[in-house]
Formats: structure tokens, sequence, C-alpha cells
């Protein structure tokens, strides 16, 4: 799969001069990204866009061309795979097609399936992988490869470096949404890989999972999912990857009539839904309900330690969030109120304003409204020194008064200050709004990880701890 | 409570010149929203503070104060008090104290319990009603009227008309961060009334709510709650107040864990939340679990007519999302499935696409990513003129190709087009993130209600059923 991500050259089937078009913003996406590799757009009406040089046919491209991007209207593939096959007689170089359009097999019409028979039998005479059709495409943040049209309307130099994170979706339009709501967030996620997979035509779950299962620069995999026709070879690359990364699932068709819906869009036999269940249970999969609780928790594993145990610390300085936050963290399945030392009540006692609650009830401070950044900052690093914590979620609500630039970088320096083995998972709550998106913007960008209202954090700490259980629980089987 | 909102003169006592404290940044609140009364700041060391000019003492201020804000360090009420007796002596005139200093009764310390006994005495000798202690304050957006030192971000000028929405909180952090939320959404929501009730010394949740109820510029009450002395009389109100308008609440202390950090904060008896629960399940309050649910339902309830009965239609644009709320539908307890006519079908298959997929299942649209606005448009229309459908989640993606503003337009156009009296609630899920920002603002600043994702429009459809059942059963009753 290494030459889908670091392709040797780049053809676009459909590309186009005009700004509403997929195959105008797919260049446009490779364009700013700085694709330092061979782009060929092929369109017979003009002789270049955006700078890249245009060509009559894909057969006319003098140069080396590893992956080849359909965008055209999916009736014109018969006269493209016929040019295809006319390439791949003399220069035999294509390895990967990227399909993104749709109207393919998934319309279940006749016209829609003899188009993907047609794609599919050159892509099987030359032994060519096709991902797609019916898909947005194909991303690599590091090698730059993005074949997508997605625009997210957010500037490419907004965002930090690629993530850990590499997502597969079933769905075209749920794996926009998700490129979209990251983008939009207080700082703008850039994933590792990401892979539109549409009707899995021939590339599918398994060969993806099978891939990244061993790039070493995905460290988390998270999937949009509504179905797979071979659950037990699924059940079995699911397992085996669990134990070294963690495995985030959005499964779609948990209702009777979610499981219908997706029969009838993607065809692909959603299944029951309790067998997806408990194979993810057993397998240590981290399955996730909602698109906010996935983004959260894809990039939680990414950027923070996993805990050691369940023990998990609420650290506030607002009352009312504390309480809030109190019952999500009763709530949650795989967290317990640790039992910190005397001393450390001492120590937390001596370096907070006289009105801070220590420990009423255990596992629970609250240092009030009053706290300066010192305050904050000081207590946490105290409570993180405790043995008897494994993670912590920390509230504030950054009062007027207090300085957020302030705050934001001392905590950005007490993370820096723990070393690596000595870390602990710490789930930054800082609300709420635009307020406080110049603190949270410092956080992010220094590798905390930030949520804008309590009950987000804890989601993602007990993932995280369902997660490191699971991890402690095999690796003690072995 | 009338003179709360609208006073005729409003001093204000721990003014401050110095931008980073709460006795400025509720000055410039009042500054920035243009309040037209007088302001008369008091602060010994100053002339003048933002152009208002100062005075040495409440007893010194010439002209008449119904409101007095202390905004000043709790350790100076004696003197205050004293003051304010001087000033009472004299001209009878002050009728609310809002106390937003902290330090009080909640300290649970002789010298604050002391020190809230103190502002107690003068309030009760006088007559004078008091708000607080420990709270951010209260604000009227209609009478201009702000008294909290809450820096939101965002400027007054880009919010919209107030709302019909007004919100009472126990906590003043969470107080705090829902106005920053709320500011910080796509279209900044102004609340109606924004009363923060802190250690209720004397105005509670049954005075606020007493008012509210006859408030016609009130149509939503929304409540963070922690507990209440007076469960008898809280029901009660909320019993007659649900018969005309709708009550959400946020009440925490679910947990034991919960309960008990929320005695040990405001003091307040939380109580068996059971009894909270069935008390509100009966008397047709909406509970809400999140910050989140809470906003969005709060907004829904105020931008739309309530639906005639559960039947709820989803009109999607996008497979995926549209399994995934199919999958929200089924888990909500209030909504179901619609039979739509065979004439709505036919009519909605003669306005879409070929490969729309329509109603399989029932009670489902898939238009499809080529859908155009057109398509969005005229389909969704339709939905609504069958009798079988109540309300409607609409979701859409914005491709690249599909012109966003254009769209918003035509929806606006569509909704104004339906004579208010055959309104139904309309959801729109308008994924994702800040690309589609632009379009989303629109539809807000016109009274259109849109969310991000599709499980929060269905939390709040589910909630809005939820209580337009409870109206249809208690008027039944009567």
């Amino acid at each position: 799969m290494k030459k889908l991500f670091e392709p040797d050259g780049i053809a676009i089937a459909g590309a186009s001069t005009n700004p509403t078009k997929a195959g105008y913003v797919a260049l446009r996406n490779m364009k700013e990204k700085e694709y330092p590799g061979n782009v060929y757009p092929i369109n017979p009406n003009e002789t270049e866009i955006l700078g890249y040089k245009c060509y009559g046919a894909l057969s006319e491209i003098e140069g080396n061309v590893d992956l080849v991007v359909l965008i055209m209207p999916a009736r014109l593939i018969y006269n493209i795979m016929d040019d295809f096959d006319k390439r791949m007689e003399e220069k035999h170089d294509v390895k990967y097609i990227v399909c993104a359009a749709a109207d393919y097999a998934e319309t279940k019409t006749e016209e829609g399936i003899r188009r993907q028979a047609r794609l599919m039998e050159s892509a099987e005479k030359w032994g060519v992988r096709v991902i797609g059709p019916n898909c947005i495409g194909v991303i690599d943040n590091r090698t730059k490869v993005d074949t997508t049209f997605v625009d997210t309307g957010v500037p490419f130099s907004e965002f930090g470096e690629p993530t850990g994170i590499t997502f597969i979706s079933q769905s075209g339009a749920l794996a926009s949404a998700i490129l979209m709501e990251a983008a939009g967030r207080v700082f703008p996620v850039l994933y590792n890989k990401f892979i539109s997979i549409g009707n899995m035509a021939d590339v599918d779950f398994v060969d993806l999972l099978e891939y990244l299962e061993n790039d070493d620069t995905t460290k988390v995999i998270g999937m949009y999912m509504e179905g797979y026709r071979d659950g037990k070879k699924l059940a079995e690359t699911l397992r085996r990857i669990t134990a070294k990364k963690p495995v985030v699932i959005l499964k779609v068709g948990r209702s009777e009539k979610g499981s219908k819906a997706a029969n009838s869009h993607t065809g692909s036999m959603a299944g029951a839904d309790n067998v997806y269940d408990a194979m993810f249970k057993q397998y240590g999969v981290i399955r996730v309900e909602t698109i906010d609780e996935l983004i959260d928790t894809m990039q939680a594993l990414d950027a923070l330690p996993l805990p050691k145990g369940k023990n998990h610390f609420l650290y506030s300085q607002a009352g009312g969030p504390g309480i809030y936050c109190t019952d999500a963290i009763a709530a949650a399945k795989h967290l317990e109120t640790p039992l910190v030392s005397e001393e450390t009540k001492e120590r937390l006692r001596a370096s907070q304003l006289p009105m801070a609650n220590i420990c009423s009830p255990e596992g629970y401070a609250d240092i009030t409204a009053s706290a300066t950044v010192a305050n904050h900052v000081d207590g946490l690093k105290i409570v993180l020194e405790d043995d008897a914590v494994d993670s912590v979620t920390f509230i504030t609500v950054v009062p007027t008064f207090l300085p957020q630039i302030e705050l934001a970088n001392a905590l950005v320096e007490m993370e820096k200050s723990i070393p690596a083995e000595k870390k602990k998972p710490v789930y930054y709550c800082v609300m709420a709004g635009e307020y406080t998106a110049p603190a949270r913007k410092i956080m992010e960008e220094n590798g905390l990880c930030t949520f804008n209202t309590p009950d987000k954090a804890v989601k993602a700490a007990d993932n995280m701890t369902r997660y490191a259980l699971y991890r402690r629980r095999k690796a003690g089987e072995e």
C-alpha cells in the first residue's frame, strides 16, 4: 500500500478549471499542501490548470504515474479505462486507482453495476488496486498527497504538524464532515492519513488495517463503518492491531432501522449490530457513539500517554462545572475515585487559597473562582505526583481577571517539566466558547489535550482508560 | 421584580479602572450595550470611569438609585451597608441589591456567615430584595442592564436581537460558561434575561419563576440547579409554568458523589436526585444532561413552533450521516416514523435526482451528494406538506460544488413561504465545521435552527416533542 501514500506521479482524470468542481478542488488541495511530486491533470480542453501542465489522455503522459485519480463523470469510465489499458500495455506503471466519482454499483442500477465492472476488469487485468468508487479520495499529510475534493474552509497554514491519527471512512459525506469538523476546532487537526473507501470494490477495511498495523507514523486508527462482509477476518485483524495501537470505531446501524438504511446505502450487509458490539468489546476496540466523541477520543489517544489504571482525579476551578463533571465521572464505566495520601492533601492545601475545597468528596478539589495561575498549576502538579492518581480532568472557566495566556504557558511548562516516563494523561477542560480560544490554541499546539465541556473530557478519559485496561489485561495473558 | 430588570439608576460599588477587574468589566458591558439609564460608579479614588462620573459613596449619589450592585471585596460589606443605611434613611430609593462578590456564607466560615448576615440585616430592614451573594449578576438584554463581569470575547454588535430565552443559574461559573458558549456559536445567542442567583440569601428560584411566568418576553426558561430547599413549592410553581411555557433544567447531583460535591459547594441540600427526576417528569420539565443539549434545546424551543405529534421525518443529503441520524432517532424516546402518502412519495421522487432514495426505510429520504439547491429545498417542502409529518431533521454536508449561500437563502425563503399556522419544526443539521458557518449564520439570523451534528438535532427534536406531548396531554385534562 506504500505507493498509494507515496506515489511517484499522480494523474487526475476530470481535472477542471472551475473552482466549484471536484476536479479543481483536488488540484488546489495538492497545490496548497505543496505536494512535491509530479501532478498530471487530464483535460483535453485545457493546456494548464493551477500551473500544472494538462494532458489530453492518461496514455499521453510521458512521466511515471503510480496513482490515477478518477473524478470525471462516471459515464466516461468506458473511454477512460480503454485509454488506461492502452497506457498499461505500453508503460505498466500505474499501481493504484482512486475512483472518487459516484454513480457506480452503489446505485444498484444495471448501468452503475456495469460501470464498476468495467473499472474492475482493467484493474484486475493489470493487478492495479482500486480505492472506491463512490468515495472522496485519499490523503497523506506527511507525503502531501491529497486527492480529495473537500474544502475545509481553513487555510492549510493554520494546521499544525500531521498527528498520528489515521482515519478510514465507509461514507464519503461523513468523511468530509469529519475532515471539516476537525479543521474547525480551536487548533485544526491534521490527520496522518485519511482514506474514504466508498464501495470497497477492491481495497477494503482489512486491506488498510493490515497496512496501518505496521505503519509507524500511524499511532491511532479511527473508522466510520456501516458493515463488512467478512466478520471473522475483520475480528482477527482488529484483535492483532489493538494489541499494538488503539482502534476507535463509529459503527452505525445500531438500530434495526439504521441497519436497513445502511443496507440501502452502500449495499453492505450491515449484519446484526450486537455481533459487532460483542466483537469490539472482546477485542479492545473503542466503540464511540457520536462524531464529537470520535474526534475527541482519537485526539486524546494521539496526544496523551495511556493511564496506568482507573483512578481519576477531578481538579476544578469552578464549583458548578465541578459537580457537573462529578456526575459524568460517576456515570463513566472505567473511572474510579483515587484516595490521595494525607501528605498530598497537606501540600494541596498549602498551595491553594484558604477557601479551596480539598478532597471533599475524595478525588475532588475545587480551587475556587479566585484561584491564581500559580494556584491552578501548582495544585495540579501536586495531584499528578501522587501515586494513587492515574489521570486527571482539569477544569477552569478562566474568569476575566485570570490571564489566560499566562495560564496556558504555565500549564505547558509544567507538563514539559514532567519526565516522559512519569507522564500521566490530563484532560484539560477550558470552558468556554471563543473567549478562551487563545489559551486553548497555545495548549493544543504544545501537545496538551483540551475540551470545551467537562462531559467531553470525561468521555475521552473513560475511553482511554478502557483501552489501557484492555492492553494491561492482554499483556498479562502473554 | 420589574425594577430589577428596568431600574431607574444603577450604582456599582467596587467600580474600577483596571480592565482585569470585575468592577471594570461590568461597567464596560453596560457601556457597550448602551444602557440608556443612569450609572453611578462608586470609587472614592476616581473622578470618572469609562465616561461615567464616580462617587465616593452610595449616600453621595444625588439621583435615584433602584439597583445597587456590589462587586467590591466582601470584607468591605460592613462599611458599605452602613452607608447603605444612611442613604435609605434619607432617600428610601433602592429596591434591589445584586451582590456579585464571593466570600460570604458559601465559605461556611464564621466571617463569611457574618458578612452575609450584615448584608441581609439592612436589606430586610428596608424591604430591599437581594440577588446573591456569590453570583455573577443579572442581565436584561432588552433594557440593556448588565451587571455581570463576564467578557464573552464576542463584540456585542455581532449578536442578534434578544431571544425569548431567560436563564437562571445557581452556579456563577456555569453561568459564565453558558454565556460564553452561547456567544461563541456560529450566530451568537443573546439571552432575554440572565440571572445568576448564587447563595440565594433572598431571591431564589421560585421568586424568579413566579416573575417569569408572566413576563411576556420570556418564551423559554432555562435553569442550572444544584438543589432547592422547598421541593413542594418548586414543584407547584413548575407545574403551573410548564402549562404555559417550557422549562429546561440542567440539574446536577445525579450521582451520590455529585450530590455530595453540591452540598459542599453552595451548601444547598441537593436531596435525592430521583425525587427531582420524578417531579420533573410529572410536571413536564425538560431535563437535559449536557451543556450542549441545554443550549440546543433552549434555542430550538425559542425559535421553532412545537410539533403537533411524534412523527419525525429524516431528510438527508448524505447517506452516512443519514444512517448515523437514523440510529439517533431510533434511540429517541418520543419520535416515531411517519408514513407519508403515496402522493407525497411520487412528488418527492419527481423533485429529486434518479438515484435518490425515497422512503426506504419509511420516514427517510436520502437525496444524495449530487443534490442541487432546488433538490434540497423542493423535497423538504413536499415532506413538510404531508399531514403525516409533524417535524423534520434535515441534513446536508454542503459539498464544494453546492453554493451554500444560495442554499441558505433558498431555505429561508421556503420557510417564509409557509403560513404561521402551518409551520412545523425543522432541525437543520448543516455539517460541518467552519466551512458552513456562512450558511448557518444566514439561516440562524432568519430564525432557522441549525446544528453541526445530527445527534444534537435529534436531541433537540426529542425534547421539543416530549414537551409538546405533555402540553397536549395537559390540555386534554382541562
